[in-house]
């Protein structure tokens, strides 16, 4: 065969390849350092809750079976805690499998996908699987400019995400303008909201979309556990809609796709509402300090609802990260969002924000 | 929304949901009883091996971070066990995962895709899902039809299955037929080689096609973790390629498919020779003790190379389905398969084996 690359379907080559945060091993292990410390992916720095601890210890021993297809438990302990009924949800290997399950149940080619840029990547990687259309919508002050993404939908529209909070700026849509929003959206066009980071907000004007579920089968809210959960190493993330949208994207679902040790420690975790609190918690002082910081090192940023802070260096980020690396700081470069000169960072430990803003304060100072 | 189904595309209205094995826990639940063993999925009876487990206490307290979107570690593992370099590995979520990829990959919109039936169900699933089309061919006693598949093949066929050791009738095609058989199919089709069971293969003729990948681009060979590993509830196995193919295969790949703690453990069970020969022999004696009472009780079986049996009870499995679900012992009938007086049955420890044989002999006595 002289070239298999033209076995593979056209869409894929349309593919930009995602560039996943390094992990601390692979950091420690190129850079021959240790105690590496990775802002870059906005994990839970407090590690997952004891209670899902518990349940794992628990359940090790049991990884030869197969894991419940049905996540039964799980959505059970879902459906108690979001009050709405156990056909509501779908459980996904992260987020990102329920990503590709839209794509694979709704996206017929050159159908549009509109959302808005800079956000999450993976929206338009399965946009463009699919060989569906792309559009991006650019923020407007880092908000997402729902007036326009409302004139950008046509006939082929077939899905419109919002990330909410949105990745990597940390901004809110208002409730009452999402209302509005999917007010002015015609039928026949889904509205996804990705609500990844909804536990961290505090912001009174937020409304979860959860909300609208209940009266509009338009919308499909996206929710994971990888973030203020604890568990991204597990692999677990949950959508929550109609009952009609939830049969027809379990079609396209693998048998076994969530993992045994995933689901009995998402339960847990639902459970343990201190952990939540102290997680909520480490955050929002985090920031407060690094806002401060900010303020003091007169560095631009924007106030974030999310466990992250996007900032501004104005200098090229890609420089500063690798000098970060070598300090044993792992964070976000701009650059693949579009903005040269930012970085995203994650809401540390007190001591890990002490060191982030230590370093970034040195680097800033060398370079003067 | 009058009806939410007209958004689905039209292909996934084609797809026949997966009809799984129920978990231990949801018959215990269903029906009120304890102590219930399955011998329905071709787990591994003795569970994880003792150096997984191990692995994974080590890492469950770092499940907070997320995974190595590269699995470092496991395909460096791999490819010092199998000899190839790390750049002919896939991972997936399971082989599920790589099944569904392979669909991805390669699949365009009518595509022949060629498997035997009965065999894998999931070959189909994938089919479906791409709005590609399905042709099976049927086995000529219970093996494979080498001949007939590559009669099939045409200008429009893209890919082929080979179950081997095939599921669920534990027959293999040998390794000099395999040989012969790909050196009739025209460049341009992709020869899958699933070997989920490779490994508890004993008979001579049998060749791994893991062989063939280094001569032949178009080999892809899958293997998991779920079965003699005893890690299917971690969700963890993997597609041998040429590096060429991996690398369109890693396009349409989410970042991190495979959990932290299925990579962790996945590399401990690849280093546990002992566990695996210990597993082995479990099954070796486990099949001659059911042959012999399967030749007493005067009942059909196909030799297996595997770790099931496939059955023919002589009538309507699904009550004696029903029958052993009431005595504790779950199995899969064969009505799925198309052999509505047939059962899969797993090969458990000798005492699993012991019961499921003494409750079919009572079951069989009752009902003459």
């Amino acid at each position: 065969m002289d070239d298999v690359n033209r076995l593979g379907r056209r869409a894929i080559f349309d593919l930009k390849p995602y560039v996943p945060g390094k992990p601390i091993e692979e950091v420690e292990r190129e850079y021959g350092i240790t105690g590496v410390i990775k802002l870059a992916s906005n994990e839970n720095p407090l590690g997952p809750s004891p209670a899902a601890l518990n349940a794992l210890k628990d359940a090790i021993n049991k990884v030869h079976n197969y894991p419940d297809g049905n996540c039964y438990y799980l959505k059970k302990e879902l459906a108690n805690s979001l009050h709405l009924p156990e056909d509501h949800f779908i459980i996904g290997n992260g987020t990102d499998e329920i990503l590709k399950m839209l794509g694979e149940t709704f996206l017929n080619p050159r159908e549009r996908v509109i959302f808005a840029w800079p956000s999450f990547s993976e929206y338009d990687f399965i946009t463009r699987l699919m060989g569906a259309r792309p559009v991006t919508v650019p923020l407007r002050n880092f908000v997402h400019d729902l007036d326009e993404i409302a004139r950008q939908v046509d006939e082929e529209t077939k899905l419109i995400f919002i990330c909410n909070p949105n990745n990597p700026t940390g901004t809110i849509v208002d409730g009452q303008d999402l209302r509005l929003f999917l007010n002015q959206i015609p039928s026949g066009v889904l509205v996804v909201v990705d609500e990844a980071y909804y536990e961290y907000v505090t912001a009174p004007q937020y409304t979860s979309a959860v909300e609208l579920v209940k009266e509009d089968e338009r919308v499909i809210v996206l929710r994971t556990f990888s973030k203020i959960y604890g568990l991204a190493g597990l692999r677990v993330g949950y959508g929550i809609a109609a009952p009609k949208i939830i049969q027809l994207i379990n079609r396209v679902r693998e048998p076994f796709n969530v993992n045994l040790l995933a689901q009995k420690a998402a339960v847990a975790a639902l459970q343990d509402k201190e952990f939540l609190q102290q997680s909520r918690d480490v955050v929002l002082k985090g920031k407060e300090y690094l806002y401060d910081s900010f303020a003091r090192l007169k560095l631009e940023y924007v106030p974030s609802e999310a466990n992250f802070i996007f900032l501004n260096l104005k200098r090229d980020s890609r420089e500063v990260f690798m000098s970060l690396l070598k300090e044993g700081i792992i964070v976000r470069t701009g650059d693949i969002f579009g903005y040269p000169t930012w970085i995203r960072v994650t809401v540390g430990t007190p001591e890990q924000n002490k060191r982030f803003i230590a370093s970034l304060e040195k680097i800033l100072d060398d370079r003067v």
